[in-house]
């Protein structure tokens, strides 16, 4: 098989990052074809850094046209997601969305029908599935050495932005730009990491504040109450106001709990089960032993661009995704919940009632008056992923 | 001055580790001089071990009759501490009230007009605002070091009891008997800290189980999310059911977060105020610098002997007591908002609809079907205070 011809549709501060990546053939069998985006200015940019055999195209119509590339990397604002991967599972070319998958989950579940009806490969940039870290705590507790999950609680709060950062985008932090702030933004990755390791909960209470740091309308502080099916209860806190925050998730289970924080996974296991001890123990006052395990993990993960080779391997290959696009309507069903439960002030159950909710982000988009001071700026995204 | 004569109330657990250090001559100034409890087994116990010089009663009414004492501690059950304390103060003895205050807040804060009206020195048992990294904690925040709170997070989850725990008091984990479970039985201490450090909240939303990992029928696992007059916003989770649980406090404010874990005190001070950081910076992607500073924490405070000292040194010498009688309202006002805000599935505003708690309560008692398996055991209480 020739060279994957991959064409980046958005080539602002993600996209570019991408595009640089694929331009210097980091990722075996693909290579940068063309660059789309709707500013003249980051053609110009494009031309100047990856010269004329990168084709450029104004529209994302026009990439598709022109039959020059085989696969898409869909990096635009979020409303753009669901609508550029159905145009082109459509075209007959492979796609990989950046996260989140969209801004509403009705849009996804389409996006989702549509990908399931289709024979191409549909991923999501959910790069930090590719960190052992991550990997090694979702295997911890799939393979049951955690025993039956009690609690998860995770604060990430290390997603501070200025006021500049916001003011740097003109879609950003609106609802009708972005529809949504830290939950949409920043915390899509740590929503899939924890529902990928811990699994989905069935109901939502969340507490939201919008603009509460920053001049913006949408929320850039939120604490949520979750329960899963089991019974299980977990939190989850994040904010881009806290500085320097917190990246703690705590799971507990039968045979004790698992911290990651600060790049390493500690896991203090007990000897006996927790459940059977509670109710064999006859001594009153005791607890079981427990043991604190500092768990080997190996390597830093190759991020966004691991997350591409895996989808260019899965076209070439049939390698197995590690981000398939159709989860990408899990974080997104989280963050939803909680927007949802914020607005109306109620619990959720999940899955969440589409309509309303898009009912509800409609009204906010309705009666925006939020006006952006400044016009778009591409920003450098070096050194600012969240691992 | 001659030495203060003191009467237990209640020599279970508690009460008998206070007459212990009482007995020892440990708390200058002070001497065990009574004790009295309903269990005849107690009272032959402290016959064999204290002797015939401590007087014994089998009945509060028969000790405040005696004029055998000039102050009484009180390790009774919860719901017997303001009518006995009350009873003291009425026959000018001084008042050492173990936690909680009492079960619910109208008893409370009738106790609490009744102590305003006397002169007579009335404490509550406290003992962890003894602990150095206690007072620290709330030394740094009350300085203005950590600057405006914005959150508070606290995960204190190492109360593991076991079903044999429970079933060693008659009293225990009943409406009728306890009046609640982890809120009013261990969680006390931490509620009241919370408070301490970073304030009273104005709005309580708790989601609390029944009754999940043991044979009660009260709570043994909360989550409650919390607000704070300036906005702040605040976590408190609890249970007895997880091994070996954590003991994380968490603020932040507009100069950083300060953590307490494991008995170390951490500081993340920011160089610049956050808020400030987040108007002023113009480079987009940015955060304030911060250093990661280790507070020294000395020695480990005199814990429950320490407040028994210094309720002697308030008596006999007017010295400003660590933990005043009054202030056990606090975190009672906390854990009814918890109950309440579980029982209505609604947020509460504080303070509470008092009346509306005790019918709730009264109604838990009257429909109560627990019928306890075992008699009430005296537990050794060594090593089980949470530092």
């Amino acid at each position: 098989m020739e060279q994957l011809r991959i064409g980046i549709i958005g080539i602002g501060g993600m996209g570019t990052h991408h595009a640089n990546y694929l331009f210097a053939n980091e990722v075996p069998g693909a290579k940068l074809a063309a660059v789309c985006d709707v500013s003249p200015d980051r053609l110009e940019y494009a031309k100047a850094t990856f010269g004329e055999d990168v084709k450029r195209f104004a529209t994302p119509d026009a990439l598709f046209e022109a039959n020059a590339v085989d696969a898409v990397m869909i990096a635009t604002p979020h409303y753009d997601h669901p609508p550029l991967v159905m145009e082109a599972l459509k075209r007959g070319l492979h796609a990989l969305s950046e996260k989140p998958a969209g801004v509403y989950t009705r849009q996804v579940r389409e996006m989702n029908e549509a990908a399931a009806r289709s024979d191409r490969v549909f991923g999501i940039m959910f790069n930090q599935r590719t960190l052992p870290i991550h990997q090694k705590f979702k295997e911890l507790v799939e393979s049951g050495e955690l025993g039956a999950i009690q609690r998860t609680n995770w604060i990430i709060t290390t997603w501070f932005r200025s006021q500049s950062y916001y003011d740097s985008g003109g879609w950003r932090a609106t609802w009708r730009g972005e529809g949504g702030g830290v939950l949409l933004n920043q915390c899509p990755h740590n929503l899939d990491l924890w529902q990928w390791i811990a699994g989905m909960p069935v109901k939502v209470r969340a507490f939201c504040s919008f603009g509460k740091y920053h001049d913006i309308e949408v929320e850039d502080d939120v604490t949520a109450y979750v329960e899963y099916a089991n019974g299980a209860t977990g939190v989850f806190v994040t904010t881009t106001g806290d500085a320097p925050g917190s990246n703690r998730l705590e799971v507990t289970g039968e045979r004790g709990k698992i911290v990651m924080e600060d790049g390493k996974l500690t896991f203090w296991r007990t000897r006996q089960n927790v459940a059977e001890f509670c109710r064999t123990y006859k001594g009153g006052f005791g607890s079981p032993e427990s043991w604190k395990c500092d768990i080997p993990v190996a390597g830093g993960g190759e991020q966004h661009k691991g997350i591409t080779k895996n989808w260019v391997d899965a076209i070439r290959k049939g390698t197995p995704l590690m981000a398939p696009g159709a989860e990408g309507i899990n974080s997104l069903t989280l963050s939803n919940a909680m927007l949802l439960s914020a607005w109306t002030d109620s619990t959720v159950d999940l899955p969440i009632d589409e309509d309303l909710f898009h009912a509800e982000l409609q009204k906010r988009i309705d009666t925006s008056r939020f006006q952006k001071k400044s016009e778009g700026k591409t920003l450098q995204t070096k050194g600012t992923f969240n691992a």
